[in-house]
């Protein structure tokens, strides 16, 4: 029997792994525009990480994660987000000591969640993201922002649409906590079994909630843009005007929340808003983040960061119809007839090679005919012909396949001559 | 409590990926030159794959993979080496269909094996790999060796030895196999717990013993290539011939055996002559197997590849001194003074950044002085100064961090003139 990719996996053939290559290389260098540094952490940490840094009672810690016990009785999980990685690196490697602050880091890796697989939602799937840890700038904020649409549109897309917020800071979110609860105890037996008990442990999830999103109670429910103290308000306004000058739009929506109780003040997505593009129409999200740090143990600093899948990134550059620069072509393909030819041949494509030449021959007995349809697949620029008369006169044919012209030239100087018709 | 990375992994921090980054980048560039095309498979397999493409008696198997039952009750494993991947990958998607053959693949990425921990031998490490399926031409042989070597003197290695051998085909194997027992069967009772077994079951094993590596008995152990048939002394006879052609200089050690089954004809280890480098001296090794694609479901063709681990690599690096080019400047960094300049400043760094300047500038409110600081830990080789006064008459002022001169631009034309200062 044949043994398949695990379920809610897929393989990247090289068809696809040259959209990837063209993306990353995009991302590694809008990185190095932003100033952001590459850290990689491991594929799996101890679980206990996963439980403090995205949290015990989230739908990821309670029903979506890859976890294991290894050989020496450890529990492990294969990580399911990047930012509790990146957090527990920066703790363990005490990097608020480094001179230059705040920290800027970027990963690009695959994770893992054990979902119900669908179009644009696989179980490995794969976030590029960036985080800023030490800095309570709210022009941090507008950087990042920046850098999550820049990503979009450093590609092509061009259909796309932020959506803002502010969560505020403790006290905010505290008074607008108990008007959540003021607001919808009366309703409460109303409400979904699940909203019954976020009523209790995280009101503010309520308004996330896909069954009761029509109760006429949410319509009206308290906005915690009403709820923000002095300083959160100035820091939302501080933020907005940063985007303004920048030209970056954004519509403000106050019912974007983010789950976890790290998240203040600043919250965003970017959606898409491409025809076709399906009914998950949220590309990534991103926020500011207080706790984080220190309750992994290290000093009380903020932070904020983005994720974006590369597979929902796919989904919307097939839906804008957006074709990414792929080079699929080759330097030279190395033609020969007869065995001694067969020799030199390895040889001479090793040579090229050597000085950065891409190049390739037949390795399948082909005759000239078939050799030459092989250098046509593979997209070569120019072919080098090499047969048992030409081998004994010291020279090769060498065809540029774009023109047609031939000309013969030495065996001697097959570098340079290559070189000078690429 | 700290949450430490697991035992037996590390995290990549911004000093060790521009590193990576270098080595990644080379590799990309080399399989494009030598014509193979990048996979990307899971990291986790089902674990039948790696019993049946790896073998349930191989270490391996037994002692160092991390495997686990999913929430689907699915036995997976967390890849412990790539050739069995991209042979089932192989055969799932058909690819022997393909028009242009061998099939030249490679691979790049996370790898997992429960070992005990020590320098250059992580749980998780890293390997580049290379698979060309689908020819049974030398010249395959020697194209897989040739870049094997290539992959580290690209990166600027010196001290470096090929050590080749040829396995024999099946016939070849059978022949010596024999010869094998009969030499050592009178010996039986004199060799350690496994030799024994593996007289049983796979006696070439035997020669690559760490406990009888010094009994009488090995020092003249029938020798595979006395038992070579025509078929396969004429093929090894071929792939020293390219390699010669090619000027790769290489030993021939007939103890040279590798583990599986399914190896035949060329088997081949790259070791670092490196003083200082340590005792395990084998950088990479490879070799043609057979009979794997079809015990994957697919046709019966021969394949031959190689991989290397990278943190091995890094280790030669260190040990021959050599430095990885790594670019650590920055364009431009934008220093502000006051409020307004500062609102400014954001609109001016995300400006220079969407036209790919790499650009930053302060995010905790610190003096001039301490900005220009921060631009030289930075790399800077401009700086750009926007204070109150400049900001109301239009103007800023442009530094070369590198020469010191400076000149005053306005603000409409600040990225042609930044641009025109790079």
């Amino acid at each position: 029997m044949n043994i398949n990719v695990p379920r809610g996996t897929e393989d990247l053939l090289p068809k696809d792994t040259v959209k990837w290559q063209a993306i990353e290389n995009a991302y590694h260098r809008l990185a190095k525009i932003y100033n952001y540094k590459e850290i990689r952490t491991p594929i799996f940490e101890r679980t206990e990480l996963f439980q403090r840094g995205v949290g015990d009672t989230t739908d990821i810690v309670q029903k979506e994660m890859y976890t294991f016990t290894d050989r020496g009785d450890r529990s492990l999980t294969l990580r399911p987000e990047g930012t509790a990685s990146v957090a527990r690196a920066f703790v363990q490697h005490k990097m608020h000591g480094l001179p230059e602050q705040p920290t800027k880091l970027y990963y690009i890796g695959p994770m893992f969640r054990y979902e119900r697989p669908q179009q644009g939602r696989t179980r490995q799937f794969t976030q590029f993201g960036i985080e800023a840890i030490g800095s309570a700038d709210p022009a941090v904020d507008a950087e990042v922002i920046s850098f999550a649409m820049e990503s979009y549109q450093t590609l092509g897309l061009k259909s796309l649409k932020l959506v803002l917020n502010s969560l505020g800071d403790h006290e905010s979110r505290e008074a607008h906590r108990q008007a959540l609860v003021d607001h919808f105890k009366p309703v409460e037996s109303e409400l979904c079994g699940d909203c019954q008990q976020r009523l209790e442990k995280n009101p503010l999830r309520l308004l996330d909630c896909k069954v009761d999103k029509d109760h006429p109670a949410m319509q009206n429910a308290p906005s915690i843009l009403d709820y923000l103290n002095e300083y959160s308000a100035n820091y939302f306004e501080q933020v907005k005007k940063h985007l303004d000058h920048m030209g970056i739009d954004f519509v403000v929506d106050e019912t974007l929340v983010r789950g976890l109780d790290y998240y203040t003040h600043t919250a965003f997505e970017i959606m898409s808003e491409a025809e076709g593009f399906g009914s998950i129409t949220t590309l990534s999200g991103g926020g500011r983040y207080d706790g984080l740090i220190q309750d992994l143990g290290g000093p009380e600093i903020t932070g904020i960061g983005f994720a974006l899948s590369i597979e929902r990134l796919l989904m919307a550059l097939e839906a804008e119809k957006v074709d990414l620069e792929e080079d699929e072509t080759i330097d030279c393909y190395v033609i020969t007839m007869g065995e001694e030819a067969k020799y030199a041949g390895s040889k001479i494509v090793d040579q090229l090679r050597k000085t950065g030449i891409s190049t390739d021959q037949d390795y399948l007995d082909k005759k000239m005919k078939a050799q030459f349809k092989a250098a046509d697949r593979n997209k070569a620029r120019l072919a080098l012909i090499i047969g048992e008369n030409e081998l004994n006169e010291g020279i090769a044919n060498l065809k540029n396949l774009e023109t047609g012209d031939q000309k013969s030239i030495s065996l001697e100087e097959i570098v340079e001559k290559v070189k000078a018709e690429l």
